[in-house]
């Protein structure tokens, strides 16, 4: 029978390749037949990467099958996506484009949009998609199809994979160590992303000095890589915790670390992209303080909204009808996202914080199915969306058209990686030393030091511009530092761990005594909790007596019968 | 509680409003930022989508919560939707749009697409997407926003509701009337379709003879009309029968009918569209031909790759696994889609008889967890699809900017589906009942007479292609035609059953003679199901004995432990 699967596979995944290199074949034609012809093209296009994902489903589930564990599913799909690749760079055959005419005209000011007159149909266009590489007449169309709008990655595949991280974050581990967390989120990841670049710079202008890079390269790109790659994914490591059972307190810091630390890196990377001194490329105090001033605004706007949305959720329940409640949550998590993005903040940090809250308060109030259809809807999605952008990685090494590999620019990124990792755990770790009672452990450290893989949102954010030669440099570096750090680091995971004697998969005692955790505990359990969801002790008895009118109203029946 | 829910929620949806009317008054801005700020327009306008379908819920669950039973979740978010179009059709100020300058060139012959130089940068356009209403400066870009890309009915938001409803066939009903629904909707949708066309023509007469309509009204766009608008979608009356219990058999011939006959439909719509005559508009014989025989490819094309897809994933067993499971399942039946498409097939057609497959082969090797994922997630996409497009159809009767409403051709309309229903139901029925041993009363033919309402189908081949006269005329009558069809019919539903008798709630007797059954039932449990499942006798004691050898290698151990 397995045989039978295996063939069967097999000759389904080969069956998937007709229509595609068939539509590559056929005969362009005008018109309306064109647009058919680009739909079909565009299925047949989906259907590679769909048949990338079936290859790695299958694999994985070989892998675990056999108990295989050398290897994680990310990787996997990286490997297949570079074979396909590969395939489509020097399988295909390149056909001549066909013949260019350039037409001219002037654009009228502020407008944004052209009409033009071909042959007595008229169209309208929107100024946007500019050409690049308009003389270069080998670019190979079937390459040019596989490569999606940048966009896609930032705004469909990106939020779910970050609402689930947010959705899935251990409540209680992550609250005992919150101090620690957002020390290493924000003070870390801002110290990681300014070293980093720095170090970068270095390097660069080494670069320059031996004539290996032109001069394009600024001081504000580099600070753009140090806040694009200072985004930890450590997913790979994650999955071998969780099946090693590793120490809870060390996996809470690492996940509770590299959930948030996306949403300062995103913030990061978007002020840093917008920073605009008045004379270009030197340094400005005005711009710096506008850069800052964006930051804080984009980072705090896109959390109130995030919680504001979460809280919303809480107080919708539809009990008795999954369904309707399962839809519900979906539609008020994407909505989340859609109005941050519509008020100009950042839909993909607003989600996170959006998740963090539905799992502390919404989660509790779902009846026990809509718990297991949101978790398992948006596991789905998660899984499908990851898989996507790794094996998207794999092939973008070598179908996208203008990467810029340079020696001393990779070695240089990954020095100035190391250097930003460790600037940001062990100087911390340092100060939360003193005031924590459970210490994090040198081998702790090391070992956090060592998780720090990159993954989708570094990738994400990185394709999202490639307009000039450093954004063009910066992707390509950034690619081979995902590859690198998911490989190497993630495949080195398991002997780490025994090297550091990080293997007991005992839950320490209970230990709560950060004084943050406490303070946000108590307030938490009286007064959050009783509020937004059916646990904790009725508002009755913990609020003042001078508010008992307002606590009774707010106090559902519920509540009253879980005290009793 | 309650209350407070209401204000958070009501207010929560006013607040998705102000991005809205905020983008629509910013200023406009050339270049990048125009990009970014038609991503913020974007952004705003699917809030309105999220904010409509986020009432619907809420509305359901209140019904549902109060047993209200009097309107159906779809017919609600009509209503919303057309609340919707009136507020932004009648309470959005007009701004008047940018001054447009036209530029001529001639287009080179064959070329499909247009490379511009403005002002020293180069862009490149498809030829697609014309402008109409090039002189009307009254148009409203608000309004022109709120509308899609009619493809994305068809490619994006009907799959789903397709794939569920061929998943959820309740599978010992349907083939037990399989031959009769298989002439319903075989033989009846043809019927129905020349029929209703034929009808609809004689009132295009009579409209161009009293001078209502100009002359460019076919009779292929009156076929068309008739294909598009025989493809039923029962959804309100089935959901009335699942809550009142009725008789299983009216059930399974309702439901299978009206599955079935929108593969029929499309098919039959996009080969009539396909018809192109030597000479405009004249009877061609051999275009005829083409176009039967275009029908009869198209629909065993897209039956076969539907069925073989099916049968494919039963081979796929990943046990133990569920979210592997689930997502297998999930990109095998995407493909599927992608898969016809690309083969110039019809993707819905092929995903409707794939969904078929899987619930009678597939299902069954699906671990139980698997069972529940796929089955909730397809029923979250059909739900948000269903209620997508529902709600979209109310916005359209306001937003939609190329309505034509001609009292003749509506009241035609009306009266030729009422025609074709008839001469499809009643007919058949009389022939059926000389086989059928189980006779199809006169009760159960008026009910599925009156349970013709027309929906998400019809909907999305009209509004596919909408360039002519003819066919905007066409879109503008179905959509009212769709609006009658599921109030007046709709809530009518349950008056009717009681009228009819038909409440009993109790099956019949297992009366499965049918002799189409039979031997289906035979070859199926005997065969097939051995094969494709662990359900059924092992291969080895169904096959002759000269396949043993065969017969071994095919058979699981599961099955011969199923057998002992």
């Amino acid at each position: 029978m397995a045989l039978l699967q295996v063939v069967l596979v097999v000759s389904y995944l080969t069956v998937m390749w007709i229509p595609r290199t068939w539509a590559a074949q056929s005969v362009k034609v005008p018109g309306e037949q064109a647009a058919e012809q680009s739909h079909r093209q565009d299925s047949a296009d989906l259907l590679v990467f769909i048949a990338l994902l079936t290859l790695t489903i299958l694999t994985i589930w070989l892998f675990k099958h056999r108990r295989f564990r050398f290897i994680h599913e990310t990787g996997l799909a990286m490997i297949y996506g570079l074979l396909m690749g590969v395939i489509l760079r020097y399988g295909l055959t390149q056909t001549p484009p066909a013949p260019r005419v350039l037409y001219n005209c002037s654009l009228v000011n502020g407008s944004e949009s052209l009409l033009v007159n071909v042959s007595g149909r008229y169209f309208e266009y929107k100024l946007q998609g500019e050409v690049e590489n308009l003389h270069d007449p080998g670019r190979s169309e079937a390459l040019q199809k596989v490569t999606f709008d940048p966009e896609v990655f930032f705004n469909i595949l990106l939020p779910p994979i970050i609402f689930y991280a947010g959705y899935s974050l251990k409540r209680r581990h992550f609250f005992r160590n919150l101090g620690s967390i957002l020390a290493y989120a924000f003070l870390g990841t801002t110290v990681s992303c300014f070293v980093t670049g720095s170090v970068f710079y270095g390097f660069v202008c080494l670069a320059r000095a031996v004539g290996a890079l032109n001069e394009n390269f600024h001081f504000t790109d580099c600070l753009f890589f140090g806040a694009i790659i200072s985004a930890t994914d450590p997913v790979t490591v994650l999955a071998i915790f969780n099946e090693l059972r590793v120490d809870v307190d060390l996996y809470a810091l690492l996940f509770g670390e590299s959930v948030l630390n996306d949403a300062i890196a995103i913030t990061l990377a978007s002020s840093i992209a917008a920073y605009s001194p008045s004379m270009q490329n030197t340094f400005d105090t005005a711009a710096v303080f506008n850069c800052i001033g964006r930051f804080l605004v984009i980072l705090s706007g896109s959390f109130a909204m995030g919680a504001v949305t979460g809280i919303m959720t809480a107080f919708t329940k539809l009990h008795d009808f999954p369904l309707l409640e399962t839809a519900l949550f979906f539609l008020l998590s994407w909505s989340t996202f859609l109005l941050a993005e519509a008020c100009a903040l950042t839909g993909i940090v607003a989600v996170l914080f959006c998740g963090i809250t539905q799992a502390h308060y919404t989660y509790n109030n779902l009846s026990a199915e809509s718990r297991d259809r949101t978790k398992q809807l948006f596991e789905l999605l998660n899984f499908l969306a990851e898989n996507f952008i790794f094996s998207y990685m794999g092939l973008a090494l070598f179908t996208f058209q203008k990467h810029i590999f340079n020696p001393i620019i990779i070695i240089g990124a990954l020095l100035a990686i190391l250097v930003g990792r460790a600037s940001n755990i062990y100087p911390l770790s340092f100060f939360l030393n003193l005031g924590r009672r459970n210490k994090i452990s040198f081998n702790f450290q090391h070992m956090m030091m060592f998780a720090g893989l990159r993954g989708a949102v570094a990738f994400a954010l990185a394709i999202r511009d490639t307009e000039t030669e450093a954004q063009q440099a910066i992707f390509s570096t950034t690619l081979l530092l995902v590859f690198f750090t998911v490989w190497v680091m993630g495949g080195g995971t398991t002997p780490m761990l025994s090297w550091l004697h990080i293997r007991d998969g005992v839950s320490r005692t209970k230990n709560e005594s950060a004084w943050l955790f406490r303070m946000w505990y108590i307030f938490d359990h009286n007064y959050l909790k009783p509020l937004l969801t059916h646990a904790g002790p009725p508002l009755t008895s913990t609020l003042p007596h001078c508010c008992e009118p307002l606590a009774r109203c707010l106090t559902s029946l519920q509540a009253y019968e879980v005290r009793n």
